[in-house]
């Protein structure tokens, strides 16, 4: 099978690589969002476009043309072909994979498919990572947020208005903390890379991101409550999810991830001890995703290949 | 299209129907659910067993042997073979269709399905009701509890245990009411039947059921606060399932839904209200389900057809 390109237009950086059919990484090319910082609302349609094609115009000159999947934090209609909305970009509505195929020409095999990034990185992690084989499978990524997508019977499941997965605005504490969706009490309040800082903090740590995981790998006391909060957190929530879905597994990734069982453990425990009906089932496996920061270049590399051949 | 059998085991009575291939009852028979009432815990598979052969026999001599299908509120598992648990009955990982398919012997054309009330309700409600054609539906059941169920592209969502759509024992208070799963703070006990007698009683009513229905009909205040206060609550759950799903349609059946505008036009304010993302998705539609106390045997009648033909 011919190598693809994926593109991850991500907060800080846009990534783009060739990917074979075995999900190897064979070159990448990669440049700043633009308008990111402080001038985030000055970036135009046209700006973020020309990262775009300038990252994939450099891999099709070293590679030869292929198909491109983009992959974006954005909700995207379910035909693949337009990003209805993307908080972080300023894509509304946008027809991307029809604008890319005209910019690109008919000479590109199989055109441009558009997914959003969290069913990028399940579907990575399905074909080559940590859900391979498996055909029901909910996919949380912590970061700032809860990212989420969803496996069913082998397939995503994108939703109406491909926007199922957003498990990170459910309510878990009516009149709770206030989240940037407009509402109060969302999951993500309380489970994310900014409630671990929190927790962290109300435990007397200063330390955030990779320094906090770091200090709770040496046994930092502050820095493990913090984990051992979240990671409730993570249980419960993930109990409600399971209780609607019953996936046979849970695969959770982003950089809150980078603790690993730290975070797990205490969330596989928080799972057991709220899921309806445990004694009567079995437990979907509760893992860390495998793939990292590539597993969104991977799958919309397999996914734009898939549709196409 | 040849009728085909649908029994609905209930908690107050074992209802069999003889339904075409239109969804159209042609024939009834019913007897009450061994062990019901006080004497619950004494009931034997062999009794609730032979409360279901005597309607089906009895069916059988007047329209001949068709195929049969066995809906109950329980936990079967994905090939419909076997009830897992079912909570008021006393099936314990029971080869239900094997037992009955050997018991009418190899005539019986088909032989037997099993699956769950809800995913048999839901059933229905996609072939002859309110989801006539939609391919992404959740479905909810008022009663008691909630009742679930998922229908995703089209065909119904069971789960690696058969226990997807469970979503009345997702966690929507912390430290909430307590809850028979064992649980605190699960939705049906601020969404159902039994969270409405509580709600008129707040409000200083002592009506319950079908009197409270026709009390808030009637406009009685107390009965339409309790109404408005439950159909908030279902709005709230129903935004988290949605946020998760995104399906095209949620159908809201049970006891509970009889009250018709007066539980769904709270529901969709408080859905409207705390949806992610309202303003750039399509909301699903909130609509009661149409078959009634049919859906069940009509739902299961179908799936019992659709597997043999």
């Amino acid at each position: 099978m011919r190598p693809s390109i994926g593109v991850d237009i991500g907060g800080t950086k846009v990534l783009a690589a060739v990917v074979d059919g075995r999900g190897r990484v064979l070159d990448t090319e990669s440049t700043q969002t633009p308008g990111t910082g402080p001038g985030l609302e000055r970036a135009t349609v046209a700006e973020v476009e020309h990262a775009l094609v300038t990252v994939v115009s450099a891999l099709f000159q070293r590679h030869g043309r292929s198909t491109v999947g983009v992959a974006a934090a954005g909700f995207v209609d379910a035909s693949g072909e337009r990003v209805r909305f993307a908080p972080h970009l300023p894509w509304r509505d946008e027809p991307l994979a029809t604008r890319l195929g005209e910019q690109w020409g008919g000479s590109l095999i199989g055109g441009v498919v558009v997914d959003n990034d969290a069913n990028a990185a399940l579907w990575a992690e399905t074909r080559f990572g940590a859900a391979r084989d498996a055909r029901d499978v909910v996919m949380l990524t912590l970061g700032t947020g809860i990212g989420g997508a969803l496996l069913i019977g082998g397939g995503l499941h994108r939703g109406r208005n491909g926007m199922a997965g957003e498990f990170g605005h459910t309510r878990v504490v009516p009149d709770g903390l206030p989240c940037e969706c407009g509402n109060h009490g969302c999951w993500e309040q309380y489970c994310s890379g900014r409630a671990l800082a929190r927790a962290a903090a109300a435990a007397g740590s200063t330390l955030s991101g990779p320094d906090l995981t770091a200090a709770a790998q040496a046994g930092d006391p502050a820095a493990l409550a913090a984990y051992d909060e979240v990671g409730r957190w993570l249980g419960l929530g993930v109990a409600n999810v399971v209780a609607g879905i019953d996936p046979e597994l849970v695969v959770v990734g982003g950089g809150v991830s980078a603790a690993d069982e730290l975070l797990l453990e205490p969330a596989r425990e928080a799972l057991a001890g709220s899921l309806v009906g445990v004694g009567h089932r079995t437990l979907p496996s509760l893992v860390r995703a495998r793939l990292g920061s590539l597993a969104g270049v991977v799958g919309i590399a397999d996914l734009a290949r898939d549709r196409t051949h």
